[in-house]
């Protein structure tokens, strides 16, 4: 946490491009750039415009390493807060490693992960779930993910809490001025008031802990499985639904699938199939009696896709539902995939399929005809996935938590808040009341970083890319 | 070479980043940006001052795409000589994949390759060697690729060579001007006069020429050769040698040792091993009779590293010596390795290769007592290598042609020239004389661009990486 160091980094991807950014940040980030940039209009770093992009030369020693186009923040008023050197240099990897071994030599140190964007939240110029936003704005591969890591990013969720803090702090006062009084045996918070607040705080504080589950599966993917007997189809569909959004992710040179693999973005949201390398090399199937890998996989799953062939008896389909309902948890959500339907007309399948109840599944969003070689109502398919994580709703809400270090502090505060209503009710003394709600503040706090320490900061920032 | 469209690319390394740049250029940049940026200041960007960074955000419809900053340089003072802004984006895949899509929706297309280059050299920002001077300049791996390529950039050729032309039209000017008075018979040109000033340019076209074969040794590394019989410590050298450099590469996240296996870069200069891969797989042997594998190394390589152990005869050494000697060509270097010296004492050494002339080859420079193990003296082979290509000579040089395209421009001037001063000799009239110069002047101008055209352009500029 030396604060007092000037440090650099390259901040573009690795590797070889038209330009790269290399970030100088601290006390002697102009000194030090004044030792090796010689300007184009021969200006001194000292005397040159704060904000203002300057093209010039960076030599070492006299050698010439590269033209480049330097900017320059002055303190604070840069990303860390600190004065802040840019410099925008060809992309050769000769030339970012010449630039970053020169500003070493003349007294700056390599940045570690994150400490940019820790020295912005060190000097105030973001708070901590902000911090938290960037990195995980640069991670995010789906429109979803982005909007939330966006908004979090802008002090989406610190506004929510800051306004939560303050309304405890309003409380807190009057509760703690009420001790100081304690002997007159006042009370200046009125208590079916303060009630009133508390639940109004732990409504709030529910809603975003809450918010978890799915804003983690935004963040992370649905976890959605898709099972059925062998050659049902499965690997078919799967295939369908990621071929669309490789479209979409191989247009950007570099980036490669591997990591994404199974993930499948549908409208902006990512949907993580599980285990999908086991479903395209095993075909393992679900029979009655099940197989210990279905069923696991249903368990980690949000959605369970089960896939039938059109040509399979009624009686066989109902039991593979009703074999799988038993194993659902409540937040599960089942479909049943009618496929291969291409191989039959309009009425033979409104004659099969028509008027059956699978165990209360029958039904157009639960209960889906489709054909996954020619992609027949795969739109169909997809409204289903997105109607069931309430697309529609998170995209109006404004708050969702993807953050598992904020769960954390939520949930306690949560348990916190819970004790203070307890304790309400048996009418314990303001002191008491006053400890359990500092508990509250100190939680909330965690997550904005008005309470932190170096654990928890050393934590947040080494997940950084380095250059952030 | 359509340049009244607006273009925009990626211009950092592919892949995930802190800071990710975009580069937009044509007429219309800053009107298509203004549909999509909202400056933090509230001000508009036509009234935004040109080289300032502005913060804002990016916005489709009304989503926020990312918080940014953009730098605007109006043209023509600008790379391009056109508009162009710069958008300094966080980098994540997501983001800019988002904006170059918003960028191209609202009448932007994506680059070509090299097409920001280009339109700089169309709009005469910089003229076509330098422009490949930057090409080259973004794929240089080591220090003195870099600083021949960063010469080219700053216009060291193009200086060189519009000297030489502009000598040759004055020259040419006076000659057509006596055709003019053809009638009268008179010499404006005087023919000695003449005579010394193509002869002058001749010495120059052939010492640039002359310093391709330095040139391209320098861009794509000095193929050397290790050869040996079996077990005689070739692959423990070049493992040595490779060492050294990995540790330099390695330091930047990212980069890729696959390409450069098997160059070794000392002291700045790249010295590419021909068929290493065999060395360290095969360990091929040379004896006395030869294989013509070693053979057709030795016809490739510049320098050509002879390994034997220092445990050998005298007279198969020496035979050895005598076989490869009789294979090289004037141009290339022996250099006899004696290894595993480390076996054997001071004295013993002294004894048994003291005065030992093999073929010439005695002598601190051309005879090594080394250990490649133990990396014994391999300094000495190291000096030894930088003398060979006479590092000290190009280091003092400051033009140096390292394109294959400028090579063979410069190789038709020199023969025009040669036929330029056979006419003379043979006192060819003057537009038989100027026809032969208006031919140098041709291929001069090809090699800054006073003469192109679209195919020309098309090869060179689709070298380019997309977003320079």
């Amino acid at each position: 946490m030396n604060q007092s160091s000037t440090i650099c980094a390259i901040s573009t991807a690795p590797g070889q491009g038209a330009v790269a950014l290399i970030r100088v940040s601290g006390e002697k980030a102009i000194d030090i750039c004044e030792t090796l940039f010689v300007a184009a209009n021969k200006k001194k770093l000292t005397e040159q415009e704060s904000g203002k992009t300057i093209l010039g030369n960076i030599f070492s020693d006299k050698e010439n390493i590269d033209e480049v186009l330097l900017s320059l923040f002055r303190a604070p008023h840069s990303y860390t807060g600190e004065n802040v050197i840019e410099i925008a240099c060809h992309g050769s990897i000769y030339i970012q490693h010449a630039i970053i071994q020169l500003l070493i030599q003349k007294g700056a140190v390599a940045a570690q992960a994150g400490e940019f964007t820790m020295r912005a939240f060190l000097n105030h110029k973001i708070d901590l779930s902000q911090a938290e936003g960037i990195a995980d704005l640069i991670s995010s591969q789906s429109s979803a993910a982005h909007r939330t890591a966006l908004n979090q990013l802008k002090g989406g969720i610190s506004n929510k809490l800051h306004a939560l803090r303050n309304m405890l702090v309003q409380f807190i006062s009057l509760v703690e001025l009420e001790l100081d009084f304690s002997e007159e045996d006042v009370e200046f918070a009125d208590r079916g008031k303060l009630k009133l607040l508390v639940e109004e705080i732990y409504t709030e504080v529910q809603r975003l802990k809450n918010s978890f589950s799915l804003g983690n599966a935004i963040k992370h993917g649905i976890p959605t499985a898709i099972i059925g007997k062998p050659n049902t189809g499965k690997s078919t569909l799967l295939n369908y639904l990621l071929q669309e959004e490789r479209a979409i992710v191989s247009e950007i040179p570099g980036t490669t699938r591997d990591s994404i693999e199974d993930i499948a973005i549908i409208h902006g949201i990512a949907f993580r199939f599980i285990d999908t390398a086991g479903i395209r090399e095993t075909n393992d199937s679900i029979e009655i009696l099940g197989i210990e890998r279905s069923f696991e996989k249903i368990h980690k799953a949000s959605i369970i896709l089960l896939m039938v062939d059109a040509e399979d008896c009624l009686s066989e389909i109902n039991m593979m539902v009703n074999a799988i309902r038993s194993h659902l948890e409540s937040h599960q959500h089942l479909v049943l995939l009618i496929n291969k339907t291409d191989q039959f007309n309009e009425i033979e399948l409104q004659t099969k399929f028509g008027i059956i109840d699978f165990n209360g599944i029958h039904g157009r969003e639960n209960m889906l005809l489709i054909s996954a070689k020619n992609g027949i109502h795969i739109d169909q398919l997809e409204t289903r996935l997105l109607a069931i994580i309430h697309a529609e709703q998170w995209e109006n809400s404004d708050v969702i938590i993807t953050n598992s270090r904020h769960f954390e502090a939520l949930t306690r505060s949560s348990e916190a808040l819970e004790k203070v209503l307890e304790g309400m009710q048996q009418k314990l003394s303001g002191d008491f009341l006053a400890q359990d709600i500092r508990q509250v503040l100190h939680y909330i706090g965690e997550i904005t970083g008005a309470i932190t320490n170096d654990e928890i900061l050393g934590a947040i920032f080494s997940k950084f890319c380095i250059g952030k």
